[in-house]
């Protein structure tokens, strides 16, 4: 095991429910040093655990262990911390309640402050469901965070990423194996079905067009990125988990809150850290459109669109080198000033 | 009955299977004068049948009947032409054989030319697959059409609208009460879930994000848009007849035929007909720069995008009256040159 457990105790949750003895799984690199003032926090995305956020990690890189305490804290659903998959009756699989990006913070938070007893972060920083978290840090302790960078996502989940979603949900659902979450074997036609949703997805037109599955990334027919890929990625992952962290991404918005009361541009206005906000120049559900009408709402935020046509994967999982040189660039720029 | 019924004897396939008595349904508007020089070529769209066409008709409009004698062909597979759902055995259901854009204009230049001895067309347009069969006419029969006009629509799926397609399909085939086709009744788990994915890609971001489902189509939220909308216009539909309409389009390209061997841009420089190729700006399956590349290999065309947030429903079925004004007026420009 390459991560540890912080143990949060019981958390009771915005929707009422209570998870007990919730656990949080989390991976940190590098060393908190005397002033706890060098800490780093880098939560994961949709259906990732740490494991897949360490490509933005490096020595010599923006997030370099040798300056900085670099905590990736797993969302609560991905199999890591409490989940679907983990937890012991009567909360079990499709009982697990439901999670916002807010209750995933307030433990992350806990962690943070209770384990190391930090009371400072230089950045918080993720891509995709990650920054989506990383905004709920500006918004929830804008006292705390000097500096956030959320790339390829967004502060609230827009109601055209919403139908995207849905319709990924309705692939995964449309299986009889799933059985209202109650399966014995894994769905696997629906597994595969939200997976080939998805590739149209995740990549952009001209990604597709430029075969860039094929000529840069080595798969040898698109069906063959479909099935190795797509297919791939999703098999292994464990169906009520990757709806609950669904249903987290539908329902993100850091106004969702008794702070914000709702009021989005209050929540983005109340954003006082330092921001990078990066949106993929062809990401297909966080387009930059959404991310311009946060910066301009935000008080100390610019927008820096990553140039890549690499759609939403222009900001992680590391799959486009250039991209990461951009991104890691920015971060570096970010942390200076 | 509204339609009438051209019988085209027996139509082999470019698949090498035989339709026989293969039925093309079709519906005409105004008269064919006496030279026969008036008629035009309006084919119908991924599911849609010929009276989903009748918006852009009318006194007045570019397609005025009281001018032109408009030819609606049903596409093979719509259900109304030769489909899975109304071809006796053994070519029913999901045996009934894969239909070429290729095929469809053959059958539907038997009717043009054997039933109304028309030799020159004014004009081919259509939407969505509509356009892929308007491009094909183009390719095809480039001594016998002045005009084109493809709205929303490509003249070869694009590999990224491809595999928007294997989402779609993967969506509804996942339902266990598909049956591989042999369903008895119909399966409606899937056709629910392909709607919902269908509705991420059909309309823009910019389209959600405005709201313009509640507030321009009058629809109470956007739960009321996805069920009353989208799962409503897929339900009634087929699900053969819908696959086999989807394989029509993967597999749409004017150069895959014994005239070009292949050669997509040889096909694209034989269209000698004037063209105006209409993509929707905000189109996220057809984007303008699939559009772009034809126009750029086709000898006489003019790329107009169609100044739209209404993402592929600018160009039909009349959703939006700004858009077809637009469309109309273009159409009009077009013809009178």
């Amino acid at each position: 095991m390459d991560y540890e457990i912080f143990d949060a105790g019981n958390v009771v949750l915005q929707s009422g429910a209570t998870i007990r003895n919730c656990k949080l799984a989390y991976k940190t690199f590098g060393t908190l040093n005397a002033a706890k003032d060098n800490a780093i926090v880098y939560p994961t995305w949709y259906s990732g655990q740490h494991q897949d956020n360490e490509w933005l990690v490096g020595l010599g890189m923006a997030l370099d262990p040798a300056k900085y305490f670099i905590i990736i804290p797993d969302m609560l659903g991905n199999g890591l911390s409490s989940s679907p998959s983990n937890t012991p009756e009567p909360y079990n699989g499709p009982r697990f309640p439901q999670i916002t990006a807010y209750d995933n913070v307030m433990v992350q938070h806990k962690l943070v402050t209770g384990k190391f007893g930090i009371t400072t972060l230089p950045l918080v920083t993720g891509w995709s469901m990650g920054a989506l978290q990383t905004f709920h840090w500006g918004a929830m302790f804008p006292g705390m965070v000097q500096r956030i960078a959320p790339f390829c996502g967004s502060a609230k989940c827009s109601r055209h990423n919403f139908v995207f979603l849905e319709g990924v949900k309705a692939a995964l659902t449309a299986d009889a194996a799933f059985a209202a979450g109650w399966y014995k074997s894994k769905p696997e036609t629906g597994l595969r079905a939200m997976a080939r949703v998805y590739a149209g997805w995740g990549f952009s037109q001209a990604f597709y067009r430029e075969e860039l599955d094929i000529k840069t990334l080595g798969f040898s027919s698109l069906e063959d990125f479909l099935v190795a890929f797509w297919e791939g990625f999703f098999l292994p992952k464990d169906a009520n988990n990757l709806l609950t962290m669904l249903w987290t991404w539908q329902r993100g918005d850091i106004a969702n809150n008794a702070l914000y009361g709702g009021d989005f541009r209050k929540a983005l206005g109340a954003i006082t850290a330092k921001a990078y906000v990066m949106p993929g120049a062809t990401d297909l559900y966080f387009p930059v459109a959404d991310s311009a009408f946060e910066v301009a709402n935000m008080p100390n935020a610019t927008l820096i669109p990553i140039p890549s046509i690499w759609g939403h994967f222009a900001g992680g999982p590391g799959t486009n080198p250039v991209d990461v040189a951009f991104l890691d660039e920015k971060l570096k720029e970010l942390l200076a000033s």
